[in-house]
C-alpha cells in the first residue's frame, strides 16, 4: 500500500503510515479528507495547527495522460476555509513512484529556518538550506534541479510564501524545468509559514505504483490517451493557443475583466488574445514554443513558452487567467507586458490571479495608471522589497482593498476573482460565492459553449454551477486535468473502467461521476466550523449595483437561485 | 412621544416618525434593536445598506446624574457584526430636549460630499459644509461650537472616519467644549462613509423630555445624585484620578498590556499611573484640571485636563485605556508622551484603543522602537498624510497585523483589546471572545475587587463575564454611565423606580436588571446572520501558548468554560 508521509516541522520528525481508509481516495478527495480529519477548523491558517497536504491522484504515476496532477490542500489564509489547489508538473508522478500517496506537513519550524524535504528511494530527510532563504522560485528550482538532476520532482515556494503573504502560491516543476503553480488560496503562505522552502523527489527509476490490473489499465489508458490526442479541442485549440484561445470569446460575451472589473471587454483584445500569442510565438521563434506538456504524460500539452523579440524566453506558461488578470484587468495593450509581469509574480511565488486582482484594486484607487507596465512593475517591486505597500499587495485583493478604502473588491469568500466577470457569466458568480473554494473558477467554471444556459440569464445558474462543481470536482478527486474532460464526457462509462483497473475498485459510472459530492460536503462542513458561514455565500455589493459594459449586466441572481447550487 | 429622526444621505430626505414599539427602549437596547430590525446582516459595513443609529437613553435630558449617554450603533467594519459604542458629552441630553429619541442615518451621499446635520427646535436640515472636509475633530468641533453657540451639542468625525478607516471613532462634545468618544468598533468610519461630518444640536432652551411622574422622578433622581456624589469611589478615586486610578492595580495583577502584549506589567508604572497624573495636574496647574464632568449632570466627574509643563492643556481626557494602550503597550515611560499621542489620535478621530493596538503591532514587527515617542508620532503622521502605512494602521490592529505578518494580533472578533491582558484577567478574555461586542471591556469588564473570582483561575470566568455582560449591558440599555453602578448595586431596587417614574413603566427590580438580556440575544442573532459565527468566539492562538510575565499565565480556559457566558 502507498504510504502517507508525515513531516512534523516543529520536531523534525518524519514518519510513514498506511491508512486503509484513505486507500481509494485521490487528489482533492484525499487532501480535503486529511484536512477535515486532522485540522482544527478554527485554527489560524498560518499557525502551527494548520497542515498542508500534498496528495497524489488515483492514476498518478501511470501512463494515463494528464492524470498525475498534484493536489495541495490546507486551511486557506485568504478564505479562512478549506482550500484545494492542484497543479501539473512532475511531482505527483514522482511521489507515486516513490510509494508516497500523500505528504502531510505539520507544525512549524523556528522563524527564519529554511528547510528542504528530500525524498529518495533510500530515505526521507529534512535538510537545512539557509542559502535558499527568500530566493525566487526560478532560482530555487534551478539550483535544486542542478543538484538533484533534471528528472527530480521539485515543489517550492518563493519569498512571498516565506514572508507569509496570503496571495502566495506553491510552484511545481514540469518535465522541462518550467514552473506550474498550485496557485489559489494562499497555500504557498501555509508552506512558507512552516519553514519548508521546497520538496525534492529524487528520480530513482523506482516504480512503486500499484495496480488492480496493470495490463487492462495500460490498454484502456492507451486508448484514452489516443482519444485525447485526437480530440479536436486538443489539436485545434490547446496545441495552438494553450489556454488562451478563449480570450476573444470571453471578451465578446462581455465577461473579460478590464480595468479592475470596470468593464467587460478590452479595446486591446486583438493584441492580447490567443491568436496574437500564437502568431507572436511562431514569428519570433527562438525559445518560443507551443504545445508543451506540463506532466510526463500529457496529450493536451497546453503550456507555451513566450519569447521576447530576440527569441529569448520571457515566461512559461502564459495562460488565459494571466492574460485576463494581468492583461485586460490592468489595462495592458500587449502580451510582452503581460509576460514580464507574469514572470516577476511567478518568481515571487505569488498567485497571478490574486496579485492581478490586488494590483487592479490599487490602480483603481489611484496608485498607478491602467495600461502602464512601469506602474505595475513598480508595485511588484514593492513586493520584492517587502515594503508595507508590497506586503499589502502580496496579501491579496481583499486586504489591499480594505487598506486603500475600495468599495469594489473583486473577491469571493476573500479570494480574488479569476478571469470571468460574474455579472456577464452568472454561473461563475454562483461558483465564486457558493462553492467551498470561493472566488475560483476551477471549482466549477460555467464558461463554455457546451452549456445551454444563457450566461446573462437569471435562470438555471445555480443548477449549472452545481453540475460543474461536481464534474470538475470529480476530476480533481481523481487527479485528472480538467482539460481531459472532452473524451471523458463523450464516453462517460470509460472513467469508471480506468479507475477500477488502476485501483482495483468497482465503481460504476454513476458513482464515479459523483465522487466529488462527498468531498464537497466535507469541505462545506469544515468551512462552517471554521467560521466561513452561509453569510459569506454571496458576492460583493458593487456587483449587484454597478452595471458592467458593454452588456450593462449586474449580478442579479436571487439567494434562492444561488442556493440551488448547494450540494 | 419622542420622535425617531430618519436621515437619508442618498436622497437628502429627512423625516420623523413615532414608533410605539421603541417607546420604552433606550441606549443600546434601542440602537441595537433598530439595527436588528432594519439592517441586512450581510451588508457591507461601509456600504449604503448599513445604518448608523444615535440613540438616547431612558433617562436622557433629565436631572439624573450620569444618565444622558449617547448610544451609537451600527454594523461594525472591524467585527463585521453589530456594534454599540456609547459616550458622554451633551448630545444625548440635547437630542432628548429636542424631542428626538434617536437619529437613524441611512444611505450614502456622493463621494467627497461633506454634510452637517443641523437640528434645532424649528427645523432639521442637512447643510453642505465642504470647508470642514478632512478637518480634525478639534477644529471641526471648535468651529461648529463658535457658529452654533457654546451650549450646542456636537457630534463629529475626523479625517479618519471620512477616509473610511476602520479604527475610527465618533466624537461627542462635552459641556466644556472637550471631546468624548464613542470609540469602539469603527463606527466613525460608518458615519464618514455616509458623507456626514457632524451633527449639531442647537441649544434652544427647549425641553420636550417626557416623564411618567416628573415630581417623583426628580425626587428620586436627586437622592441618587447625592448618593453618587458621596460614594467613596466617586470622591476618592474618580475625583483624584479620573479612570486612571487602576493603573497600578492592573499592573500588580500582571494584566497591564506592555510592549504589544509581550508583558503584563510595566517597569515605568510609577511614571504613568493615576497617582502620577494627579500629582502632575496639581503641580503644573494652569489649564490642568481634575474632576471634570463630561455631561451636563454628572456627580462622578471622571474627566481630567492634562497640561504640559507650562500649564497649557495637552489633552482632555486621558483615561486608563489611553495610558494602557498608548502608554505601557507602546513602552512609554511618561505621561506627557501618552498625552501627546492621545491628542493626535483624538484629532484624527480614531479610537485610541484600536490605534494603540495597531501601533503596538507595528512596533512589535520592527516598525519603530518601544518607548520612543518620535517613532510612534511618525506612524501617526503617516495616518495624517493618508499614506498606505497610515491607512493600514488606521484600519486597526487586525489589518495591521495581517499586512505586516504578525502572529500576535491582540483582537477579539477583529477588534483590538483594551487595557487588560486576557491571560491575567481571564474573565475579560471571555468577554473579548464570546460577547457580541468582541474585544471590548465595556461589554463586561471583570476587573475589580468586587468579584470573588481569581483573575488567573480557570473556574467561574464564564459565569462572571455573563453576569457583567448583563449588568453593564443593562446600564448601556438605560443610557447610564457604568461608573454610576456603585450606588445602584448597593440598592438594586432603586433602578426600577428611577426608570419607572421617568418612563411611566412598571418594571420590577429583577426585570430591570436583566433588561440587557433581550438585547444581547438580538445582537448575537444578528451576528450569526452577518457571518460572525461561533467559530469567532475565541481568542488568538498566541494567548494560549505564549506565557505572560510576570505571572507566566496563558489563556487556558476551555470552550466549555467560555460558553458558560452565553446569554
Amino acid at each position: 500500500m502507498q504510504k502517507i508521509l508525515r513531516v512534523n516541522m516543529t520536531t523534525g520528525n518524519i514518519a510513514t503510515e498506511e491508512r486503509e481508509e484513505y486507500q481509494f481516495l485521490g487528489g482533492r478527495a484525499l487532501s480535503s479528507r486529511v484536512i477535515y480529519d486532522e485540522v482544527e477548523p478554527t485554527c489560524e491558517p498560518l499557525g502551527k495547527k494548520n497542515k498542508l497536504v500534498f496528495a497524489t491522484g488515483l492514476l498518478s504515476g501511470t501512463i494515463a495522460s494528464s492524470a498525475s496532477r498534484l493536489s495541495i490542500g490546507g486551511k486557506s489564509p485568504l478564505t479562512n476555509g478549506i482550500k484545494e489547489a492542484n497543479s501539473g508538473g512532475t511531482a505527483g508522478a514522482r511521489l507515486s513512484r516513490l510509494g508516497i500517496q500523500a505528504v502531510v506537513l505539520e507544525g512549524k519550524s523556528k522563524a527564519d529556518d529554511c528547510y528542504v524535504l528530500i525524498l529518495s528511494k533510500d530515505e526521507f530527510r529534512l535538510e537545512k538550506m539557509s542559502s535558499l532563504k527568500y530566493e525566487g522560485t526560478y532560482r530555487t528550482s534551478t539550483l535544486l534541479r542542478k543538484e538533484y538532476g533534471s528528472k527530480a520532482g521539485i515543489i517550492c515556494v518563493g519569498p512571498a510564501g516565506e514572508r507569509g503573504l496570503r496571495g502566495s502560491a506553491v510552484a511545481v516543476m514540469d518535465p522541462h524545468g518550467e514552473l506550474k503553480f498550485a496557485a489559489r488560496g494562499g497555500l504557498g503562505a501555509v508552506m512558507g509559514s512552516k519553514g519548508l522552502k521546497a520538496i525534492v523527489m529524487e528520480d530513482t527509476e523506482n516504480d512503486l505504483v500499484e495496480y488492480g490490473d496493470r495490463d487492462k489499465f495500460n490498454e484502456i489508458a492507451k486508448k484514452f490517451n489516443k482519444k485525447l490526442a485526437n480530440d479536436p479541442k486538443t489539436r485545434d485549440v490547446y496545441h495552438n493557443y494553450g489556454t488562451t484561445g478563449i480570450v476573444k470569446a470571453v471578451n465578446s460575451m462581455g465577461a473579460l475583466p478590464t480595468n479592475a472589473f470596470r468593464y467587460g471587454s478590452s479595446e486591446h483584445v486583438e493584441n492580447i488574445c490567443g491568436e496574437k500569442l500564437n502568431e507572436t510565438i511562431l514569428s519570433r521563434g527562438g525559445e518560443g514554443k507551443l504545445a508543451v506538456s506540463c506532466m510526463d504524460v500529457c496529450a493536451i500539452r497546453c503550456s507555451t513558452v513566450y519569447p521576447d523579440e530576440m527569441g529569448n524566453k520571457i515566461v512559461s506558461t502564459m495562460q488565459y487567467e494571466n492574460i485576463a488578470l494581468l492583461g485586460s484587468n490592468l489595462g495592458m495593450d500587449n502580451l510582452d507586458s503581460v509576460a514580464r509581469l507574469n514572470y516577476e509574480i511567478n518568481d515571487l511565488g505569488l498567485d497571478t490571479i490574486e496579485t492581478g486582482c490586488a494590483i487592479g484594486v490599487a490602480l483603481d484607487m489611484g496608485y498607478g495608471k491602467f495600461g502602464n507596465e512601469e506602474d505595475c512593475m513598480a508595485l511588484i517591486n514593492e513586493i520584492k522589497r517587502d515594503t508595507v505597500i508590497g506586503r499589502m499587495l502580496g496579501n491579496g485583493a481583499r486586504i489591499t482593498g480594505q487598506v486603500l478604502g475600495s468599495d469594489r473588491i473583486p473577491v469571493g469568500k476573500g479570494q480574488g476573482f479569476p478571469g470571468y466577470d460574474p455579472r456577464a457569466l452568472k454561473g461563475n458568480g454562483v461558483t465564486y460565492g457558493m462553492s467551498t473554494m470561493g472566488g475560483d473558477h476551477t471549482a466549477g467554471n460555467c464558461f463554455g459553449s457546451r452549456n445551454a444556459v444563457d450566461p446573462l440569464g437569471t435562470e438555471n445558474q445555480g443548477e449549472l454551477s452545481k453540475k460543474l462543481q461536481i464534474q470538475i470536482g470529480t476530476l480533481d478527486c481523481i487527479g485528472l486535468c480538467m482539460f481531459a474532460r472532452g473524451p471523458l464526457f463523450a464516453e462517460p462509462n470509460v472513467l469508471a473502467d480506468i479507475v477500477n483497473y488502476k485501483a482495483g475498485t468497482d465503481f460504476d459510472s454513476e458513482t464515479i461521476w459523483s465522487i466529488a459530492e462527498e468531498t464537497i460536503k466535507l469541505e462545506r462542513e469544515f468551512n462552517i466550523k471554521s467560521g466561513v458561514s452561509p453569510a459569506e455565500d454571496r458576492l460583493p455589493e458593487f456587483l449587484y449595483e454597478e452595471k458592467l459594459g458593454p452588456t450593462n449586466a449586474t449580478f442579479d441572481l436571487t439567494t434562492e437561485e444561488m442556493e440551488k447550487s448547494l450540494i
